[in-house]
């Protein structure tokens, strides 16, 4: 039926061998033993065995290929970081390989030694975590294979990189929720041992001190999961003065306080407004829907694979770029409150004043 | 400061070249020029260049790597299945690289000849939802690397494989929600055209059938996304006699019926029960909490890689092995309903009837 080709199967079959066995002792792969090997190489000569199309490229190296290393694919984040880089990567005609560190240091080194052997072109990385050696990505570097970091970067290595202006993400996303009236703005943060931790506290502190909002760091809560928020969500409505507002570090921290806040019987955001920040796919499906700060990252993915294509075009060294993307505050209903009649304004003494 | 090791580097900014053409001359890369080559080795000779053992790995070819063909990363479920390949893959001292095809064909036939290329020991993939043709399939198993498909499979050749009891899984939600009272249940399906779309929606007859309840084939109604549902079910809701159950293909339209439910003033179980099919991480976020069907995409992953490693140790051929995962349902409110008082056992002539 499928004509009269040879393949390794039918030489796996005559020896009562498996296909890979055979495949290997043809490629004269070590494991192998010496007579496996002459006799599949005989019985391959006898039958007049040709190599396909595939089996032949097997002997050219890697090429045209870009690795892409990812803390966790899970992330709406990074999904959306490998599109980015995924779209510009087929247009240019390169293909793209993702390895997942799964935020461990050990994971990381494998995943980079893995594609470096692979033969990449070059390499998009977001550190893991857990990473605080660089050792790894300096030997790769050393050896002429380019790195962009995105997102996590490397302080340690000067290469190409592109960040993401998270402090001032949170400054906007604090400002604003000052802006709607919000007196008592609690921010559940990341740890500070991360960068973006520390940078969306710094954002947080700096809105606090422009809308002269009293504030102390007991109000920079580490808690950064679904779970955590929901949890401290609910101890914090049983104080006697809870929060007003609450700036969270990602979305999913935000929808686990906004579920605490409801079945507490609260509205949002007229008792608490809440600001997410990502703008995954989440914050469109909540009741109410949630505003949120944008990062962008599609473009993020297209601009960090932009910065290594120009680096393997280039004929000549250049300094290591860095590109800084600013951050974009999406409003939605959960800070969108009806605006209060203050008791001034609606004191005696002011009722003169006209409403036009 | 970091000793005298000549790099790459060095031999570029020597003669003002990138590192990735001293890299490529070095190599022998045929994109170079003679002269460039021969300035590049005789500056390597005269610095003592001595290439490292990242550089040294690249003369080795790939071993002890898997790649995985994944349609969307995105996906709570394919992101699971990740999981559970990985940490078997990462235990057995196997790395994985990914691709993603993004539902493209053309992009899954690239993938596919990248990762042969780069000389993986087997594979692990999901077909996309626009391949008909599985000619490149055909040739990888015949050149004797192994692939196990999973999830949406392969039909045409004799391959490990590992299914999901999707039919089933509908039955079960179906079923449960006839078991609460449900009479006018709808479907929201994928497209007919694809394998879980046709088993879905089978499994939703089947139920419909085993509990007597009316229905034609106007109430499996085409919608598989978040904003659809949405929409749709704000028009079924118009209707004179809208239904009282929603099973729906995956949770994100589950999600969006809820949505329009609550924005029209029902009650999610009361009013109308709705069930899900993937238990994301979304179904424990909403309000209600939601009812869904569990895919086991950790596990699926955990027994694919395991094929596929059993069949890399064997050292003889044997049968194709299909592997059934039976899903199951998680109850949560979005289906548990206040049980009604029926109008005949509240009339008077069984008024006599004990509550113990």
């Amino acid at each position: 039926m499928r004509g009269s080709r040879v393949t390794i199967k039918d030489i796996a079959r005559e020896l009562s061998i498996s296909p890979s066995t055979v495949s290997r002792a043809l490629k004269d792969h070590p494991d192998i033993s010496a007579q496996t090997k002459i006799a599949v190489n005989e019985l391959a000569r006898k039958l007049q065995y040709e190599p396909n199309a595939i089996a032949l490229s097997l002997k050219n190296s890697f090429s045209k290929t870009l690795g892409l290393i990812i803390p966790e694919i899970v992330h709406y984040f990074f999904s959306s970081v490998i599109s980015g880089i995924e779209d510009v990567a087929y247009d240019a005609g390169f293909n793209v390989i993702i390895c997942q560190s799964n935020e461990s240091y050990e994971r990381e080194v494998k995943n980079l030694h893995t594609l470096v052997s692979g033969r990449v072109d070059g390499l998009l990385v977001s550190v893991s975590k857990e990473t605080t050696n660089f050792d790894h990505f300096k030997h790769v570097v050393d050896t002429g294979i380019p790195i962009v970091f995105y997102d996590r970067v490397c302080n340690e290595i000067l290469t190409d990189r592109v960040i993401v202006d998270d402090a001032d993400g949170a400054f906007k996303a604090v400002d604003h929720l000052a802006s709607v009236g919000c007196k008592k703005i609690v921010h559940y943060a990341a740890s500070q041992h991360l960068m973006i931790g520390r940078n969306r506290a710094m954002g947080y502190r700096e809105a606090m001190r422009k809308n002269n909002l009293p504030f102390t760091e007991e109000m920079i809560i580490r808690c950064d999961s679904f779970d955590c928020a929901k949890k401290m969500t609910e101890n914090l409505l049983k104080e006697k003065n809870p929060p007003d507002g609450i700036f969270a570090v990602n979305d999913l921290t935000a929808i686990g306080a906004m579920l605490a806040i409801k079945e507490a019987g609260l509205d949002i955001p007229n008792d608490i407004a809440v600001v997410g920040f990502s703008n995954g796919n989440y914050a469109t499906m909540t009741q109410p829907s949630l505003t949120t700060v944008e990062q962008h990252g599609y473009d993020i993915g297209k601009i960090a694979i932009n910065l290594l294509l120009d680096r393997l075009r280039a004929d000549h060294e250049y300094e290591a770029i860095t590109r800084m993307i600013r951050t974009d505050l999406v409003v939605r209903e959960s800070t969108k409150r009806q605006l209060k009649i203050d008791q001034a304004t609606s004191s005696p003494g002011l009722s003169g004043m006209k409403q036009v």
